[in-house]
């Protein structure tokens, strides 16, 4: 896979060069390139905003440069290559692990993280007019610039590129991965030593009994995912609850509702 | 503001000498400091993880090196001291605006960037007897590690810090901060030229007629949010919309529920 950065912070890539992207880099696994927007621009102060029309706080980046960088970078893949556009920006649509999969597929990836408020939008017209562009927000925060969430995005994806992590088990269990546990967050988890600093471990873990391991484990995901996140319980299809799933819920004062959803404590059920 | 850092991977925090968080940390307003947990390890491979209890796929980070790398930087602070602990982990808490807010306000932050399956449980149980512990997750995709996560929660905490964004203003706009445009995303934004690859920009916005352009933004405002992230507008207050929203969200296909609240084109409204 090729992926392409362009930003005015070249430097906030550096750990691409780290860990997981960094080896997958080192094995020729993934092909990741930075550019430096500036590089574009041709008058002596490196210009690439200027003050938005119509007023208001702010600086919008410049469509010239972007324009020219766009080019130049879709330029040097293959004649016929089409790289995906992943403009990072708060007004996009959420980053999920689902469009973690979806854009892992993809051959060729452009990431335009944009500072100040924004990249002026003719940018993303003219080329959504022959690309696939996707606008896209990591969260509900704000942010100094769209360099983190690349990182975040190219870590997510680089992941599940084949031969990328070494035990391809590892994604099995983890929250928000098809699987057993999907839609529920992991519980906790315990390594060596049996004790430390008074605090023992769950007996059930050292009873060799796969049957209640995965047992307790699920009830635990269930406590942590009722606690932390009870916007997945109420959105999962209870045709996925079974028995003592019912019962956990039920323990934590959750309540089967008239259409078979489950609704949180202390919320209204209408009857 | 105070920040800590604990990670095996101290070099993927490098951005942090970068832009709005490298001046802040350049003009005093920031001390940021970066721990190897691999410093607290004391056998010659530098272990760190085991193998979890109970089995199953991935390791889980030992408690003491963790133990050790947070006593060592907490009795590094003053007598009185008392840190927030923020730990990020895809089971946690959903990390938002408000709550980059309400950690801004913390003297003091120490962040516990993860690897592998996650940290066993008791540490975050024994200094939870002590301390604020807040696990937190920046969205519901999979990482390879926290390090991503922490950039982020960095930049949007310390963006909010007196002093750090150069022009007070510019917190007021953006998308998920309070203000008017709160709960919408923020619409296109334009410079100069005027012109640029065939592409004009809207009359209004060299209008002069700043009721028009403010009217003309929430518009906007209205057509990005019902695309990309309808959840806010199910979500938002009625009370919030005005007769011109209202008639943007019916020009865009949204029917006003009984309940007052409006519901996305195609979705089944209950009579």
């Amino acid at each position: 896979m090729r992926l392409d950065v362009i930003t005015i912070f070249p430097e906030y890539l550096e750990p691409l060069n780290v860990s997981l992207v960094g080896k997958a880099r080192a094995r020729g696994q993934l092909d990741v390139r930075v550019h430096d927007l500036r590089d574009w621009t041709h008058d002596r102060h490196n210009t690439v905003d200027d003050s938005p029309y119509g007023g208001g706080p702010g600086m919008v980046m410049k469509p010239e440069p972007w324009g020219e960088a766009l080019d130049a970078v879709i330029e040097s893949g293959a004649d016929d290559a089409r790289p995906t556009l992943v403009v990072p920006t708060p007004s996009g649509v959420p980053f999920t692990q689902q469009l973690a999969v979806e854009l892992s597929e993809r051959p060729w990836l452009v990431f335009t993280p944009a500072r100040y408020e924004g990249i002026d939008r003719r940018v993303m017209a003219e080329y959504g007019e022959r690309f696939d562009v996707r606008e896209v927000s990591i969260g509900d925060y704000v942010l100094a610039g769209g360099e983190a969430p690349v990182l975040v995005m190219v870590e997510a994806i680089a992941r599940l590129l084949p031969g990328v992590l070494g035990n391809a088990e590892s994604h099995r269990d983890d929250s928000f991965a098809p699987g057993a546990m999907a839609d529920l967050l992991e519980g906790p988890v315990y390594t060596k030593p049996p004790e430390w600093r008074g605090h023992g471990i769950p007996d059930v873990l050292i009873s060799g009994h796969h049957g209640k391991i995965a047992r307790w484990r699920r009830d635990e995901a269930f406590r942590r995912t009722t606690a932390n996140r009870p916007d997945l319980i109420e959105r999962a299809d209870p045709a996925s609850f079974d028995k003592k799933d019912r019962e956990i819920l039920a323990a934590l004062g959750w309540a089967e509702l008239p259409d078979g959803r489950f609704g949180r404590p202390g919320q209204a059920v209408e009857q």
